[in-house]
């Protein structure tokens, strides 16, 4: 493991896959389930070239390299949150297949070029914008509200950077789908696989994640749902092999 | 028990719920679990005026009599299958509640008027229309195969037909969710709650049932997955209920 320099309240924290180790904080930015999941959910590209917008602190990228000896890029809006996830890199000696970069995903897509990437990741902020009260800091703020970008940005910016016939995967509230799966078609990116994660059997969704086509043809495929507890309050089997067994995906 | 005339091939079975009848026939038309669902799923208007399209025998304005005291009207394009409704309304004695007619969706707002019903339920044919082979008689076929309208037929009949503010119920195979979505929103039909059916637990849904609301404000619920078999290949508990037990709601 490299040393980098931490900042006030920052940790390593370990990824318990394939010896990653992880900066964050509490104050800053941590990772949710969220993250994990969009990085085992999602396709990959055996090699080419991968985007995680939205990236945070660099969690979905730094999982995918256990799936992939595909190029990775992140673009993060957040200077502070760019920076953890570059250090992210040094720090698990990736700088060779990570590009960690700040950037506004609105305009990203004038840089990186049109349809450059085989797949895209995202898991953006969930919440509208609060009016009036938003006693959390700006950084937690940001990575939880639509502040910096809307749903409908997240997905033309993800229907730009794609190419035609690439994948673009999507976590979000499960009551959003309505708007996620209007969005991706009217932008040509045809939804094509999702799964709902249930906190508990017989409780709604949760969350829910979406891969879509590129220009593909409409008909998808529903997936068994994910339990995320069982009936001893414990992680699901399925959960317990991607945090401690090793497995890098939830197909 | 009215006494009413059976055709050839025809049968009388019994619903197992409050006492209903229903006549039915393999090589006309027979009810399917899909019926059953949709009737359980839906919401329902305490009183007022429902109605049930692509009603075929009347299995599902049938099973509706259970949860609300409604009059209920059921539309059938093939005039055998209407025949078969007629006669499961007097079959049963609902003849003051129910009202059976032979109609096309696709005009039948002419003769009924806009924004005249609280609900909407419909279990539309699922497949596309066959190129070449198709083998399967008529009747059959009719009520398969999208021959008579289209899933855009059906979105847009359910939402003239239903007044603002009230509800529309569909069932449909789990593959075609993203144009019942899309459909649904471009009519007015907001998706307000969806119910996915797994034949069992672990694999992909195979059916899902979905609620709009007419003029409804954006944001679903994804209620907890209905899986049909337990490991032992039986029903599982609430499709029991529903079946034996005389439990007339799956919300």
């Amino acid at each position: 493991m490299k040393q980098v320099p931490l900042l006030p309240t920052e940790r390593i924290d370990d990824l318990l896959t394939h010896n990653l180790k992880i900066i964050q904080s509490e104050q800053v930015f941590s990772f949710s389930l969220d993250a994990i999941l969009l990085a085992r959910f999602c396709s990959v590209a055996p090699k080419g070239r991968m985007i995680d917008l939205c990236t945070g602190n660099g969690v979905v990228p730094l999982l995918l390299t256990t799936r992939t000896r595909a190029e990775i890029w992140g673009v993060e809006i957040q200077e502070r949150l760019a920076d953890m996830a570059v250090r992210n890199t040094l720090l698990n000696g990736l700088e060779e297949r990570l590009h960690m970069i700040q950037g506004d995903l609105r305009t990203i897509v004038q840089t990186l070029g049109h349809g450059q990437f085989d797949t895209v990741t995202v898991n953006p902020p969930y919440l509208p914008v609060p009016n009036g009260e938003q006693n959390i800091n700006e950084h937690i703020a940001a990575a939880r509200h639509e502040i910096h970008c809307t749903l409908e940005d997240v997905i033309t910016a993800s229907a730009k950077l794609v190419k035609s016939g690439g994948k673009v995967a999507m976590v979000h509230r499960a009551t959003r789908l309505v708007d996620i799966i209007c969005l991706m078609r009217q932008y040509r990116l045809e939804p094509k696989r999702i799964r709902y994660v249930h906190a508990r059997a017989g409780e709604e969704a949760m969350m829910v994640l979406v891969e879509g086509l590129k220009d593909g043809k409409p008909e998808i495929r529903t997936l068994a749902p994910l339990i995320v507890y069982d009936e001893n309050q414990e992680y699901c089997q399925e959960l317990k092999e991607i945090y401690y067994g090793g497995r890098t995906s939830l197909m």
